[in-house]
């Protein structure tokens, strides 16, 4: 089978996707719900349409976009991933695995592949955790791991509850209806960047994934005693964010000596109450995201964490509220996929090599209910959520053409 | 001569002014041309024409109120304050300088007392620093030490600049007439709430300033490398926020060690850039506020602070940038104005004490131009920049008749 990715095509397809963004380019913002990714969406929606596809959009905003010659309902060979960013992020992150699987969807149909199962490409709603707190909510529900229920009870930073939302945003239908029934998917493959160095400083074209490894978020509420910058003295002192600059340095020392060189932990959110340069911080809302290959290290990790808040928080008078916003399991690739895409690479000449996941995808939620494995390109400097993100044309078509070559043989 | 303060009336003003917010009540949220401020100097002008006096607004938006039955247009007796306030603060700082002064000089009319010189009621645009990230924007221009062109540089937070703001606000006079004439005022007092906890804790009912605390105000840029949360291990990192929370940490330490025992350090402000629970922070911009009595401590203080911040920054491989917004000298009380107060302290059989301002206030400035004093009343717990700021119908009866009688002896 001669597979001919029309790369063109793609990187004009990536650019324009890249326009719809509230940020100034290169940086791209593109948050859940919002006009840019509904925006987005509908002319995602549109191109799927225009390639021949059969389209569908849940009651969660999941769009679903079929190639079906054979007429089954279920069993189907799946393959995506997401279009919303992050606030100031890049181009690639999410968007490759999106365009690039129509991309070889189309591929194959122009080649002349007949297959026998369904082929559909999966855009998932809201794998950023920006919005709600939480990642990979729609590849949650999908799965049935987030329940109508819990999803409702969801709200955004300014309040606003995530059915409001949805709702406003068009989407009308039963959240019930989003969990898939048994048995749709007999596969699931997600192209992806790297979001880390490994590929482009060995000069391997692509990364066949094992496993993603465990994240865990947890969100931190401490309370101190705010007051004017001026008047009160130090030892009368409640400042809030004081304790959380404590903590945020017990994170990087619980990651530092978790005794495992991949647990990673971060503080990338920190807001302050009131927030006034002549303002004691009453209070403080941050984020804390734990990552490790190895459950049982960042399981460690989160437990030394938490040891140190209340610590800190007994040392500085400051009252705390701790909640996990999730701790999910790692999860393994499926051996008849990993297999597909090592026999792909081989038939496409490219090089490749085994690897884990340490970044979240929803291809971790997907593995609930069907075998699921990943394919990554490389990415400049390993760089992701940041603006000068950036993906070769070589890479992505690459990374299009064996994931193409392993559509074909999963759905034969 | 006998003083009537309306208490009820000035009470039920505090409360009118208070609903001008864009807070839920109790706080208070009225930042410097917004619409709840824009309303709230408005009702604040009607009221001054009500009350008799000459109203004029420059194009700073300063209120100048004026009794006048002697025909000078030099040497005027001053008082007055600032309405702005802090994002979720409280009714009283500022506003019992400003409704209180009004209330002085409604007491002396009524008394049927007779000013020599013009008795004007000074109502300060933008005290407080969290628009254009510099307090005391208003008495700065009023005294000649901010200069026009100086002022058009300023920028919120959205990057609008102070001309464009200010014009859209409807002040679209030369910003070069601000300045006041040589010899405008004579005097000026301001009345304020003490924003620290002496008074109440001694039974004092109003204190005598005789000197406001030099404050220094530092605006710190760190920039290091963004990237996933899950991707970049930890020796590879250089996350910005890391930096900010040790140098944090540092301004604490800088204050308990400086050797004084009134050294205060606050960070009051730090945006994470870009903010997202699974990005490592790029970036950070704090504003850290370090305040003495005495000048050399302060600045060995700020001194300290900046050498941890290289520190910090070299340890990290982050780049730093500083720039110090103000750093300006302490003030000490005019003579006679504080032999004023204290006589009609005794007038008015009020216990009173010496005192120092720790906080930060417009006489700093007005006293670059003319002699200045302040007078303080107790606030609940010493609590000010928040919700449960509080001052009572009493405090402010003895601080309103004590300022009526203060201005009446320097205008006679």
């Amino acid at each position: 089978m001669k597979l001919e990715v029309d790369i063109e095509r793609l990187a004009s397809e990536l650019d324009q996707l890249a326009n719809f963004s509230e940020a100034e380019p290169p940086a791209v913002t593109r948050i859940v719900y919002s006009q840019a990714d509904q925006q987005a969406r509908l002319w995602l929606r549109n191109l799927c349409d225009e390639s021949g596809l059969s389209t569908r959009v849940d009651a969660l905003g999941n769009l679903f976009a079929r190639w079906d010659v054979s007429g089954h309902s279920t069993g189907a060979v799946g393959t995506g991933s997401h279009i919303d960013a992050i606030p100031h992020s890049g181009r690639y992150d999410g968007t490759v695995g999106v365009l690039g699987g129509l991309e070889a969807i189309r591929t194959l149909k122009q080649s002349g592949f007949k297959p026998l199962r369904p082929i559909e490409l999966l855009a998932f709603i809201s794998e950023e955790p920006t919005r709600f707190g939480i990642g990979c909510l729609g590849s949650r529900m999908l799965c049935g791991s987030l329940k109508a229920d819990q999803a409702s009870a969801l709200k955004d930073k300014q309040g606003d509850s995530l059915p409001a939302i949805r709702e406003a945003a068009g989407f009308t239908g039963a959240l019930e209806d989003v969990q898939l029934p048994p048995g749709y998917y007999n596969a699931f493959v997600e192209l992806h960047i790297e979001q880390g160095p490994l590929l482009e400083r060995e000069h391997i074209a692509l990364g066949v994934v094992e496993g993603i490894a465990a994240p865990a978020a947890l969100r931190v509420h401490l309370k101190g005693s705010g007051g004017h910058a001026g008047a009160v003295l130090m030892p009368q002192r409640r400042d809030a964010f004081l304790g959380a600059a404590e903590l945020s340095l017990a994170v990087e020392a619980a990651a530092l000596k978790s005794g495992s060189p991949d647990t990673v932990g971060t503080v990338g959110l920190c807001d302050i109450y009131p927030g006034a340069a002549n303002s004691i911080p009453s209070a403080v809302k941050m984020e804390i995201d734990v990552r490790d290959v190895s459950l049982t290290h960042r399981d460690a990790a989160v437990e030394s964490i938490l040891q140190s808040a209340r610590q800190i928080c007994e040392k500085r008078k400051l009252e705390i509220e701790t909640s996990i916003l999730n701790a999910d399991a790692p999860c393994k690739s499926g051996p008849a996929i990993v297999e597909a895409l090592k026999q792909a690479c081989e038939a496409e000449n490219k090089t490749y090599k085994m690897m884990i996941s340490r970044a979240y995808h929803d291809s971790l939620f997907m593995a609930r209910i069907a075998p699921v494995a990943m394919l990554f390109i490389p990415c400049r400097n390993g760089y992701s959520h940041r603006p000068d993100e950036y993906a070769s044309r070589q890479d992505i078509a690459n990374g299009v053409a064996v994931l193409a070559r392993t559509l074909a043989s999963l759905a034969s």
